[in-house]
């Protein structure tokens, strides 16, 4: 069974280790939002390709919540003592990820094939697949005035309130064929818990991307998404607040609202429950179960829910 | 007093760091060969700019021979299991001087002010200048083919004999203004004790730099060489046997050969005292003297020793 799952930050790496730790090995394939990547110290960063590729080959720091679990921070602070600025922190283990794909890149290999390698060379069964190999860049709007991505996120800890969000270079961005063969070939879409502006947007609103995801609905791969707002918050990081900030509502029928035409299923957690016939009378059957991935075994029984919910059980 | 030494791999950079410590703060200017810079990774990689930057900011691993004294190799580790190469060792703070550098060359910084900025960041009171700011190859025919440098240095051990040395960009490259500038306000010009054939030998190739050492000594810069070859032999590398298979004599003597039309004094050690009137012969005065700089003393001796031959002394 082909599964497919668009993913961002934390939420989608998790619900995507669930989901690879259910299938069969070889089965998942996960398209990932570049929108996050950034140029530091002139290696290209793709924080959420790396914390996917980390989830999945067991290096996650689940405690910190990002990176590589027992990292060391040698280079970083020897690149401080070089008058390099340092507030984006990257450990050892990171650099060399960095280092590895920048090597690939400036052998002028494609981004999909480079971050392939590392993907290989980790022994992962899954596929992660860059949402398109041409540079998208998610910038912020705040009252100051427009913001790297990484600027608003990290350095200002996503304290200011979000105004605006746009993809630079989307324009010109094409879903790669790699992407388009996935999602042609798929037996079941999912939309993952990661945030529906910044992480999933970006996938969104690729040219073309809307359409393959329509064209894969119409011989009948369902197409689900799970709710990274729960109880009205996210779990994690800004996306209730940016929600809100943007005019719309931080809650499971907010994020319904923004993929009610994409999806077959909404999946939302048990503590939304009263929401279900707001968000069907969108369209989108809707689940409620729990949908917290505290451990291995919940993000395993987060996945099987995604799965039985498409009816696709595992 | 302005100092300039033209300077490779360790023995020029010991006479380095012992001119520094002997000279007024700021007075010495090292002339770097470029020659055995490499691409590591996608990253410039300058083994003898190195080598100097860490001894003269005391930083230099002297029981390894090259590279950070304490250093560690997470990077390096990490990098292997992506697939990298991992012949050519790299340590955790090397790769942040090369990042850091890679840094500023990605910004569209030249070479020079690239690793001027990592000079200024450590504190060093001396200047490294790379010989030119393009990119020169240092390429080695052994009787298998043409080498990269660091291919038969590093890789290949310098086992196989060397049949010919070619420096790839070498045509094109010109002395930087920043050079040109130290060598036409020079009170004294020292070209160290580092291996005439591949590391003083891609200085003295660029267009445009004998000729500028030669107006140094038109207006009474005295130039003097040292010779790394003792009693026959190379303390360290291979300048001895490749000086042999290219059919130079691997003496002091050979190297005050490759020399004689370019300089004024020729600084040998004491057990090559023999030799002293054959190389006066060639037309440079001839100073015999203990050429070992085992620890900081050493160093500073010997850098006393050469600029009293010179008429110099501090």
């Amino acid at each position: 069974m082909r599964v497919v799952i668009l993913a961002g930050g934390t939420g989608g790496a998790k619900l995507a280790e669930g989901l690879q730790a259910v299938l069969p090995q070889g089965d998942l394939t996960v398209v990932v939002n570049t929108g996050d990547d950034t140029e530091r110290h002139g290696l290209l960063v793709m924080p959420d390709h790396d914390a996917i590729l980390y989830m999945l080959s067991g290096r996650f720091d689940f405690e910190r919540g990002w990176g590589v679990a027992g990292e060391s921070w040698t280079v970083m602070e020897a690149l401080a003592e070089y008058g390099e600025e340092a507030w984006f922190r990257l450990g050892d283990h990171d650099f060399a990820t960095h280092i590895a794909r920048h090597a690939r890149l400036a052998g002028g290999t494609r981004l999909t094939t480079a971050v392939r390698g590392l993907q290989a060379a980790t022994g992962i069964p899954s596929v992660i697949l860059p949402m398109t190999d041409t540079p998208v860049r998610t910038e912020i709007r705040i009252d100051e005035g427009w913001l790297d991505f990484q600027d608003y996120f990290v350095r200002r800890r996503q304290v200011p309130d979000v105004r605006e969000v746009r993809f630079a270079g989307i324009d010109v961005a094409r879903p790669t064929g790699d992407v388009l063969e996935v999602l042609v070939s798929a037996d079941a879409i999912v939309i993952g818990p990661s945030n529906p502006i910044v992480s999933v947007g970006p996938i969104l609103a690729v040219p073309g991307m809307r359409e393959a995801l329509a064209a894969a609905r119409l011989r009948g791969a369902p197409v689900a998404a799970v709710s990274p707002i729960i109880g009205g918050k996210a779990l994690k990081g800004p996306a209730g607040r940016m929600l809100t900030s943007l005019g719309m509502e931080s809650s499971a029928l907010g994020v319904a609202r923004r993929y009610a035409d994409l999806i077959d299923v909404m999946v939302i957690d048990r503590v939304d429950e009263a929401l279900v016939p707001v968000i069907e009378a969108l369209g989108p059957r809707t689940v409620a179960t729990d949908t917290i991935m505290a451990d291995d075994a919940g993000r395993a029984r987060v996945a099987r829910s995604v799965l039985e919910s498409m009816g696709r059980p595992v």
